[in-house]
């Protein structure tokens, strides 16, 4: 099929040329002197991007669901109760292996579409006098359904409660794409996966502790082996990793975050913004309606829409797929059949993301749903004109 | 500036990862006792997208300029008559280059819009019943104006007038991309570079001769050193080239043959014809006009648009390239200004030609040039929706 | 440093550039429609490299370290009674891990530079009636100490006890370079990491489980989140994964395998034998020893090399690394400053270890360590060219 | 077959990976408003490659055949008389090419395995005192028997002479790999192609002009199209090109260049120097000997290897190639099957030459020539270790 495929699944994201480049290497001996020139400053710069400074961090030659199974493990012991929100695949998933690893989840139904109930979230916790919740799971943005939560609510529920709980955040489809601060928002373990908003394939669970929690591993009593934080402090303490990494990852993470800092966080989660409106302009241009149930649940980085009665969503995917080369993400779970989804996160522009709303459109009305022809770029596109910044003219 | 580059062109085009792969390889001995096994083949095969049985094709470690040289100065002697028609940036810098070698060249002025006009052509000929003119220089498609003209119609021109010119062909932005049959058509010499259809970087000039062309070059007294055929053909007899050639791009020619000949030429030519038409749907529903003066002469592989009186086409171009990482082809020579020209040719497929209709229309309202939104990319959609093939149901 | 690095660890290895060309491709979703079409052959294809027809074969994206964890908790409970033999770091290191695990290791300490002691092991499995060892950890390929043991013969002391034992084989420096027949040797798991005969980067972890092996996971009580082999047991049946795999390391091991069948097995053995032979004449040119105490105990995919007595063989590393560009293996654990290594395994041939050779041999004179000049790659060579197989005469 | 080629043909020479990357790039407008931000700088810092302060610098897509004609046709006028030195098949093929364009050369014969005699040189520039020589045409570096010519003394016999010839020079296996020095040594017209010491693959002409060769272009009357310097310079003053230039030569180029500063040119002749000494060390001590028949002559680049009486060069390349993958240079024209050539310019190391030098003994031993084993590179390790840098104690 010629030309170029178009990636529109909320990861993994399309990766820059110049990250595939950087991972095009030779391999070397992961112990050589030298090694620790790149491993110490990737730890520090990672950091910046998890925004902790008095955290560490962790680079797993693994994924997302490992980095849901070290920020369990490391911290805690098994039959430690745990507080989690269940509101989509992703937070199902996580509950599901946390049950899995021996933990007592306490599980929370909310309705898929929405995030953490804050007030529920400090009634709970003020009535935990007892403090038997060692753990709040929490999915920072559901990939699912497209809704993100508000982490700093979070907080200020802990704090109003003097809860000592650990926060734990999934922050796989958050982190270096939605304004994320660990420091700042006392989350004890952040973990993203490298195929995000890190714009690399698969491969990295990238996981930041914050002192709390580094602690908490002396007193986990999870067992632990290949996922153990231990053996990564000693380690890395010395610019090197426990077993073999993966070598062109490592590269391509080092130009990642270069790339990420040199446009500056602010501007990145900026970007992201900007863009994701535009895919909302054009969802409600067509007239069709998000997952997410309100406007302080969209997320940035996914949009999950539902389909009409009557229409399977999965005949909107099959088509832009086969006959667009558009990929688009798939209801999950429940959500089967009844969305799907566009993935607006990592190396995105605005031109990239019209061909993702021309092609959904296009498949939408082979489909049969009635949508406008041309009406969900329009939206976009003069929403893009109407922020773009403003422009030299021409010498 | 985050995001793919939209490269649109009329060349160079966008290379399928396929062939920047071919090309990412260690040098080789370009002497090695098997490198015939790569060269041999490469040259029959590319014989068959220039569609010839009866002539020879040749590679040059060079560009499309060069090709005109080659074309010249292997067929035809200093002092030559030749006939040109003069209507772009291109056919007028062959016709300049053949005056600076020494040719003498009719030159007709054709209105730029327009192509070679078959009527005048057939009187010139009968005219000469001297055969005072030596041979045809014809530009198939002129890049800078998107206008093709009727090569079938040329060799019926030469056939009545029983002229025994020699009929030289630029095919830079038509071969592997345009109908282009060098044994049925009666082109003598048809020469491409490597940068449009055949999706590769520049670096080679690429050229079909007919067996009358091959006999040419023992009476063309040219002067020529490099550019010589002669050789080649004394070395690519054993599959080998005069002087050093560039492994890489050999290596993306034999995967470009692969993939036009997989895709089969018929349908590159119908997958060119369907996404062109498109983007004049698109320009139509714009309310703009083509260059291309009447649908006969409209261009499969780019399309150049007028930009309305009052306007500038560099201020289009400008607000493309800066604001939407989308470059657009400039207009050239007298054309300066007044057309911008998006290229449609090479890998490439509904959804990424929607990037470059988006841009533009952004461009375009950017600049106060008062096209409605949506439009360009409605009409082209419902163009290419009506026209894409069945799709079997999802299983 | 002007010119390449000589890679001579035992891991990662040199990777092919049709590997790393094969790796470098954009993403693309791995929960599409046809992807099932790399998955499902791949996975089978896999089964032929560890030589398997009853069994089935996982790739898990982590690395060597999470296949010993994969192989022990999928198959065993806490408190469960296994017995290794340690003889080196690696085998000392997945003693560890069973360990705090949850393991009760009965560990038999063996000299380092010997292998599995075949009638001990015998002795031992005939005492245990009561069938308390529920499974045996064999390193097949020692890499830190360049030994391999015998898995037929530790399969055929299995039989003579009748003793029902999970055979479990840790063939991360073995598999796709050693011999290795997991249906014929009655091995219950298998286990490999990709950077190591497989050519890729570090990032896979690849299996191979008995039907035995499988059926125990149902008993195994050890917990199991992201390493447990049932969520692929249920994703693989349909092509996919149970979370995101890395794209690119899956087209890399898709060429991987086609390289190794390609060549044939049999012949990849064979080529790591002679190439190994080779390099052992070296070190017998210069009067040194190896770390493997006798000739069985050789390995074919590295060599580790005692440096004399009043000798640090860092200094030989640092001389090799910093002058030469050659990194060879360090000595591990407790075999620090005796012992280096050089890797020959993956993809070599003889003149890529004539780098290695004399390499090793400048820093070892550099050192003062007395070898003569020329000498190993003298007797290297000789045998090299000895048993070269003919070679048709020029035509 | 296992493992990489060994690459060891005076050109192309081995990329390294960085260039490799830096070529692996999606197309871009090469009429792009910001082009010039590349090109600009590059021309530039390609002077001081080329040590040229007053000169200008070229880029052709093309060949060193190209750069040959370049030369001679913006320099000159059919009919004039140039005085060349024929000593080997490239200087022979220059001279070939000059009287296919019309020059009248004078052609000097020396035998192969000598440079530019310059008592003879000077002798017959004082006898032409009506300065009838127009230019001088000199092979720096003849490819093909491995001699070096004496710039500056052909400098100073012009001097010496005050003749106002122009002097143009073959720098193709030269330029970026042996000392050389536009300026300084009064060179008029310096050219290069890429696929040598600057480490590209073949298809860049690289010219630099003196202001004297580029005020001769006023004159020179030869024919000129696609070679003409005149339409260069035109656009090159803006960082254009006036036909489409290879973006991956031009990104490659670049970095190239930046290698080759980064080292220092200095350091870059002083590598070459000292690897090249080691070759022919080995020569020596197989008791072979050079085509170049003083060490005046030696070549920093290339030797051109004598075989006994007896064999026949053919055998040992035959022999290297097929069953060690090593690519050894062919003798050429009159030296077909007396001499081999090992190409030691480019992106090399002491333990790559390892390399060249064991795979030539062990093709030389099967074929029958009486080579001690491990004698050629005894000498040789010997060599580089007694020149290599002093190296600081391990930590």
């Amino acid at each position: 099929m010629p030309g170029r495929n178009h990636l529109f699944v909320p990861g993994p994201t399309n990766i820059p040329d110049a990250i595939l480049n950087a991972m095009h290497v030779p391999m070397e001996d992961h112990r050589r002197p030298d090694f620790p020139e790149l491993i110490k400053p990737l730890l520090e710069d990672l950091k910046k991007i998890f925004r902790t400074e008095a955290g560490q961090c962790f680079i797993f030659p693994a994924t997302g669901t490992a980095g849901w199974e070290i920020a369990l493990t490391n911290t805690l012991s098994p039959g430690d109760k745990v507080l989690a929100y269940r509101f989509g695949q992703f937070s199902h998933l996580w509950i599901d292996l946390a049950r899995r690893i021996g933990l007592e989840v306490e599980c929370v139904e909310v309705p898929w579409g929405q995030g953490v109930p804050l007030d529920r979230l400090e009634q709970r916790l003020e009535a935990d006098s007892a403090h038997e919740i060692k753990a709040l799971l929490i999915c920072h943005n559901e990939t699912a359904t497209g809704v993100t939560s508000d982490l700093a609510g979070v907080r200020r529920a802990l704090d109003a409660a003097k809860h000592p709980a650990l926060f734990l955040v999934d922050g796989v489809s958050s982190v270096a794409s939605l304004d994320f601060r660990l420091d700042e928002w006392g989350i004890d373990v952040g973990l993203a996966g490298s195929q995000k908003g890190f714009m690399l394939p698969a491969g990295l669970a990238l996981l930041a502790f914050s002192p709390k929690a580094l602690a908490a591993r002396h007193r986990a009593k999870c067992r632990r082996g290949f996922l153990d934080i231990q053996d990564h402090i000693a380690q890395n303490a010395d610019g090197y990793f426990p077993y073999t990494p993966s070598i062109p990852l490592l590269y391509g993470l080092r130009k990642a975050i270069d790339l990420l800092l040199e446009e500056g966080l602010e501007q990145v989660y900026a970007r992201h913004a900007r863009l994701a409106e535009g895919v909302r302009r054009a969802v409600a241009a067509w007239g069709l309606k998000l997952c997410a149930q309100e406007p302080k649940w969209y997320s940035d980085t996914v949009s999950a829409i539902l389909v009409p009665e009557g229409f399977d969503a999965r005949d909107v995917m099959h088509c832009a797929y086969h006959r667009y080369h558009l990929s688009l993400g798939a209801g999950l779970g429940e959500l089967a059949g009844k969305v799907f989804r566009i993935g607006h996160l990592g190396d995105l522009n605005e031109l990239m993301l019209a061909s993702a709303i021309t092609g959904t459109e296009m498949a939408l009305r082979d489909c049969g749903i009635p949508v406008t022809p041309g009406s969900g770029i329009a939206a976009a596109a003069e929403y893009w004109r109407e922020t773009a910044p403003p422009l030299a003219p021409r010498r």
